[in-house]
């Protein structure tokens, strides 16, 4: 390669989870928050990419509150990159649209299509990966994604079954032919993967050319191919109208399993780039500066006779006497004091308020 | 009897426990506090009295501050009526001082000394046992303590060790001699205690009349019967500078401490009437309603996968997941999280909250 490749980033900041609760409200998910450093994570994502793209080749997508969110937190991004969802349809749909939009430019231009909600402790070794993975995508009809290495027979992710043996190497960086994307195992499935070797977690994150998406899509993806031509002519004419009526019936699918799982011609790179997809606020224990106690503090705490517990409380003096793995975060209106082991049962909290119609706190 | 004594009660109010942080502050402590029942333990300590006594019987002691409040709580009380120590000096000093007071009206009249934030959870019991104690105390020159039957070998408390064989029946009731105070034991002698039988909980509750206190003293304590001399004559006079002068000088010392260890011709009559001290947060999970999973609740939570905590946060939603024995106090400004069985450590929150110079949480 000569010159390097046109390439740009897609963020995908539309989801809302729960499991942040009560810091992470319906209204403010996730993304928003400055959950991992000091910044929220949809700034710390884009300033993580900056040293590889301009703002102006970093678009979002995500709903319309969302949005104005995004550009309050980022105004250096233009108007234009910052995509709204008619409706939100899940990754699939979301990156159809992101691709045409960037498909109608420049064919050729290399996605990189990422969750604006993941950490990333090795910044420069994301960017030199980004940079191997656009380059082989540039040059090949192929889509990469980043497998990240199993530290522990994870049963919330997907993982990525590949070819150890017949591995290329490109730019210095191996690309493994990926064989099959697996959904989130139960726990003796993902054992038997570790066991195994040449199983990696999925982190969601994928590099494409434009050109390639389409191609694939059409190939493995015929239920989509055609949500891809509607939304690239509707985008095409600037036709709103067009890409709601599309998004109204595109099924609400995840790319991996619109395409991913389908599709042949996709090469993994080894994303050992200190990722943490930061999934509940038990995984916040491994991302918090600990103290020699194990405990992790953001707030004012008194740890009394108290280990490995996690204090989130900016507002008010905690003090936490005698308790070892529990979780407290105070916001203004709500606390939630939690076991470590039971941070999943968070969704349980939400699904008793709503149905209470307490809606006004989630 | 063919008339019912002269009685009064003398409540002494003027703790200040650390015990009930972050709910208990320094400028107002557990007496203050709706901790038992809907009302200010002083409030219900008064209100129990009432069937037995008129609100002119009733004399609290306390410092100034306390007094305002007392008076805000219980305005039926006259302002001669709650007393004010110049400074605090612990429970012999207040009830010398409330004796005398007594004592110059009538030195025949009975006087209940009655800590202000104990519970009761059998008020007529109460009442009729104190009746009967103040006929006892009317007639004969003795000294009447409530000994609680002891339900635990407790290191919380002090214990009365009395003579079964020696008891006495006075109005259908039970006096039996204390042979000895005995102060809070290590845990292995409170188990002897309750193997050996004849051993009662020392309750702080005590009737005499005033002027056998006064013999009491004078034979038992004699380093502290010429302060009730100085005392007596100051309030005597109205003499305000004479009983601060007496009480910059007095031992700092508690009643059992300075006369009650010490005195002979004390009985004790059982106090069967659902007796508390109310010591501890996790003294509450006995006392306050619970749920079937053994929660307890003030305010309002959402217990998912939890069992015997208490939660007292009545301005915030509250959810508590997958704990068990977990004891939560939200307050506008501190939050205390907590192990049921940890709950004495809450002073050293307050220890180190004063080396850091935090006062304004006490």
């Amino acid at each position: 390669m000569s010159q390097p490749p046109r390439v740009c980033a897609v963020i995908m900041a539309g989801g809302s989870g729960t499991r942040f609760w009560p810091l992470s409200r319906k209204s403010r998910p996730k993304q928003f928050l400055p959950i991992a450093g000091r910044k929220t994570m949809i700034e710390e994502t884009v300033a993580r990419l900056r040293p590889l793209l301009p703002l102006e080749a970093i678009i979002t997508i995500s709903d319309k509150a969302q949005a104005a969110a995004i550009r309050r937190l980022v105004p250096g991004l233009k108007a234009g990159n910052v995509l709204v969802e008619p409706f939100g349809r899940n990754t699939a749909a979301s990156l159809i649209l992101a691709t045409a939009r960037v498909y109608l430019r420049n064919p050729r231009t290399v996605v990189f299509a990422l969750p604006a909600d993941h950490l990333i402790t090795r910044p420069a070794r994301f960017i030199k990966k980004l940079r191997v993975a656009a380059a082989a995508a540039a040059e090949k009809d192929i889509i990469v994604t980043f497998g990240i290495p199993a530290a522990y027979p994870s049963t919330g992710f997907g993982y990525i079954h590949y070819s150890g043996r017949q591995k290329e190497t490109i730019g210095g960086e191996a690309f493994f032919p990926v064989l099959r994307f697996k959904e989130k195992p139960k726990l003796a499935q993902a054992k038997k993967f570790l066991a195994q070797g040449n199983h990696c977690w999925n982190s969601g994150m994928f590099i494409w050319r434009a050109d390639v998406f389409a191609a694939k899509l059409e190939k493995y993806a015929p239920d989509f191919f055609p949500y891809w031509r509607k939304i690239l002519r509707a985008v095409e004419k600037n036709d709103q109208g067009g890409v709601a009526a599309a998004f109204r019936k595109i099924p609400a699918t995840s790319i991996d399993y619109a395409l991913m799982e389908r599709a042949r011609g996709v090469l993994m790179v080894e994303g050992n780039f200190g990722w943490s997809d930061v999934g509940s606020w038990a995984s916040l224990t491994d991302i918090w500066p600990r103290d020699e106690s194990g405990n992790v503090l953001r707030g004012e705490c008194q740890f009394i006779g108290s280990r490995n517990c996690l204090v989130y409380s900016p507002h008010r003096l905690t003090a936490v006497v005698g308790l070892e793995d529990v979780i407290v975060v105070d916001t203004e209106d709500a606390l939630l004091v939690c076991s470590r082991r039971a941070d999943q049962r968070v969704k349980d909290v939400i699904g008793n308020l709503k149905r209470k119609g307490k809606t006004k706190i989630l």
